[in-house]
Order: C-alpha cells, then sequence, then structure tokens
C-alpha cells in the first residue's frame, strides 16, 4: 500500500464545495469517483482544505491510499482523463504513509481578485468580484498591515465556526491593484471559517471610506464577529497553494 | 428619431455567435430583445462584428434606430438590467442617422490567448486555448513579422468566405508571453472569415516546429487556405476594440 499526494486546481462555479454532500456534485466527490474507477478499489481523498462553495482553486492537496501498483506521478494524467475539465490534478506523488494534509504545520495563500469598475466585464465575473464604486486602495493596504502577525482572529470568522481556538497567524497581506483588478494576496498558518472573505469583505468597507484604517485594531480587540465587514462572496477567491 | 451607438462586451461561451439565428441564442438576438422591452418598440441592432460561437469581445459596437426620448447615455444601464451577466454594454451615446458600423473605416483589435502548460487550468479554459507541448515565442514572433502589411490573406480564410477581394492590411500582430500564456494581439483595417484564428493556428504550428517562419511568405503568395496552418478554437479569442 502507499499513501499519494494529488495537487488539485478547479473552477468552483459548478460546485457545492470540496466536501462530499448527498445530492449535489463536489469536488471531493468527483475526485473519489474518478480515482475509484481509475484504480479499480474505493477511493476517499482526504483533503487539505474544505474550500466553500463556489471557491476556485489553483493548488488545494489531498491524499489517498491505494493498493495498485501504478506509479503514483502517473495518477496525475491517467485521472485527468476521467475527471471534468473543471478539474485538473497538476502533479501527483507518492509520500509518507502517516502524511496527513490537515495535521500537519502548513502555510495557505488565497488570492481574492476584485473588478473594480462601473460597468462589470463578462469573461472576468467568474473569477472576480464586481465592484462598481471606487475602492481607495492605499486605505486597503494600510488596514491590511494591522491584520498582518498573530492574533486572535474571532471578529473575521463565521460564528458558525467549530474552531476553539480562533488565534491564526497571517504571514503576509498584500493589496494590489493592476488595471481593474484589485488583488488581496494572504497567506498564514490556517484560515478560519470564512475568514478570508470576511477579511476582504471589510477591506472594502475601508477602500470605501466606511471604516477608517485604524479600526481593524478595535475589531481584532473586539472578538466579535458583528465589528467586521460582510463576507465577500466566494466567486472572487482562489486557494492559490499550500506549503508543508 | 436618433441613432445610438454601443460598445459592448460579452462572454461568448453560450451563445451561438453575434448573428441571429432561429433557434439558437445569439448575442444579436439577447441584445434586440432587452432594448425592445425597454424602449417599448421594435429594435433591431447593426454590428459591426459578428463573432463566431465561443468567441468573446470587450468592446464590440453595434447602433440602433428609437423614437424614443430616453438619453443615449441612459440606454446603457438600464439596458444593462434586462441583459443575461454574460452581455454588457459598456458604453451608449448617439451618433449622426447615417453611422453604419459596418460601411465606414475601422480598425479592429483582437486578442488570442494560448495557456501554454502541460497541464490545463481550469479557471482560465473558457478564455484561453490550452496547448500541452512548448511554444517557441521567438519562433512565432519572427513569423509574425511576415503577415505585417498589406497582403492578399487567402490563403488565411476559410474557403467558405464569401468576401470577393481578400487584400487587407495588417497594422500590428505582437505575440508576447506572460508566465503560461502566450497572447497574439492583432490590429487590422478588416479580418476576413477565420483569418484570426487561422493565422493564430499557423502561429502555433511555427511554434512546434512545424513550419519555419519564413514559410509565412510562400502561404501568402499561394493564396491557398491550404497551405496555412488549421483554425485555432474560438475560446481564445476576444474582440477587444473597433476604432472608427
Amino acid at each position: 500500500m502507499k499513501r499519494v499526494k494529488l495537487i488539485i486546481s478547479y473552477d468552483g462555479t459548478a460546485y457545492a464545495g470540496w466536501q462530499l454532500q448527498p445530492k449535489q456534485p463536489t469536488i471531493e466527490g468527483k475526485l473519489n469517483k474518478a480515482l475509484s474507477e481509475l484504480l479499480e478499489e474505493e477511493i476517499a481523498v482526504i483533503g487539505a482544505s474544505r474550500t466553500d462553495s463556489g471557491v476556485h482553486a489553483l493548488g488545494n492537496v489531498a491524499v489517498f491510499d491505494t493498493e495498485r501498483s501504478m506509479s503514483a506521478e502517473k495518477i496525475c494524467n491517467a485521472v485527468n482523463q476521467r475527471l471534468p475539465k473543471d478539474i485538473r490534478v497538476q502533479e501527483s506523488y507518492e509520500v509518507a504513509p502517516d502524511f496527513h494534509p490537515r495535521r500537519v504545520l502548513s502555510k495557505k495563500t488565497y488570492e481574492y481578485r476584485i473588478l473594480n469598475r462601473k460597468i462589470a466585464i463578462p469573461t472576468e465575473r467568474l473569477y472576480c468580484h464586481h465592484v462598481y464604486y471606487p475602492l481607495e486602495v492605499s486605505l486597503m493596504q494600510e488596514a491590511a498591515g494591522y491584520l498582518i502577525g498573530e492574533h486572535d482572529f474571532r471578529s473575521f470568522c463565521s460564528i458558525k465556526t467549530k474552531a476553539g481556538d480562533t488565534v491564526r497567524i497571517i504571514y503576509g497581506l498584500e493589496v494590489s491593484k493592476e488595471g481593474d483588478i484589485i488583488k488581496i494576496t494572504i497567506t498564514g498558518n490556517g484560515f478560519l471559517y470564512n475568514m478570508v472573505r470576511i477579511i476582504t469583505g471589510t477591506l472594502m468597507k475601508v477602500g470605501r471610506g466606511t471604516y477608517a484604517p485604524e479600526s481593524m485594531r478595535d475589531m481584532l480587540d473586539g472578538c466579535n464577529r458583528g465589528l467586521a465587514g460582510p463576507t465577500a462572496p466566494p466567486n472572487g477567491l482562489t486557494l492559490m497553494k499550500i506549503e508543508f
């Protein structure tokens, strides 16, 4: 038996998220089906990050165990033949049999894309959140600075969270603009439920002038979801990579 | 009565092209319906460029006549409320009543995007053509140079063309690479049926080493569709702008 690691990219538009659901299409469900057919044994992948419905990925990670002799490297191309076009395995290789992608330390990087112009652009609509009012990037950058480091992010996570410990480390949080697109790139040691989308929704309020950049400090200190901004929609969000 | 000009962007994925079809959804059909409902009179737009099924646009152009008093500038936002999300009017304004977008001189710019890497990226699949084998951009750039200027492009147009005169001017043809994406940007005084996609398919063959860059000269001279490369698929192509 061997354990195989997959690097997986997908367009989340058509899926009810990563995690297996009884009646809706999910990334995990499609992977289990394609791998089980390919290897002719029942495969159940273990994912590193259970992305929400509508969220995309360039480099999510999953592992699974197989009894088959097919080389781990060959699984990548072989399983892609059986996957829909909106899911593509980028790499596959063998890892230690006890490697569990949610039980080891990791660094995750997400990117949130905002299309900031009066009228939406149809070819950007699936991968950018459209904001028609002007956002002041310099204010968003200033606000982002307050969030970097180790903090209790309780104000920036869904009240539905099951996490007891809401302290996380943000290693980097950059806001940049190219043409009409504002990119928020965030790297951390883990993210609470909806955390990236709530941070984004809050930075958008700062960019509009509703909150002052320094109000981030009170939001962190308050440990109350009601203090932060709204949850930005899922389509702008992409899980870029996970480093172990 | 006034004539109104529209600048239109769309995601061509779900459409059978620009031109009205009896049973399939088209951009022209959706615009006529939305404008007719908004203005409560029968509207028939005249398009500048009848893009193919699956081809996208940032700045296609159309005009129509209306008896209504609604200001031409206001039509843009009003009609967007009635259009599907994959079509967005970017601007609307009044033009001279005899302005016909296919009967005046114009300069059109198209962009073709190729994703050049071993494995496709799902979030790029609708707007890039995926090529898994390596393409040598410098060879494509060299070949592109031969096509710039006034030439008979008969070898680079579909045999289904109805054009008698196949001489066109290409003002600019640039091949550039950023990350895994190769962009072909082409500006000309008009393009024959499938011309941009056949030029792209031919440059791809050059980039793979099948044709030498200087073979472009023989292709132009031969005036025979059989001499050029295949027609690249529509999803990589976007009509960027039209200047009159």
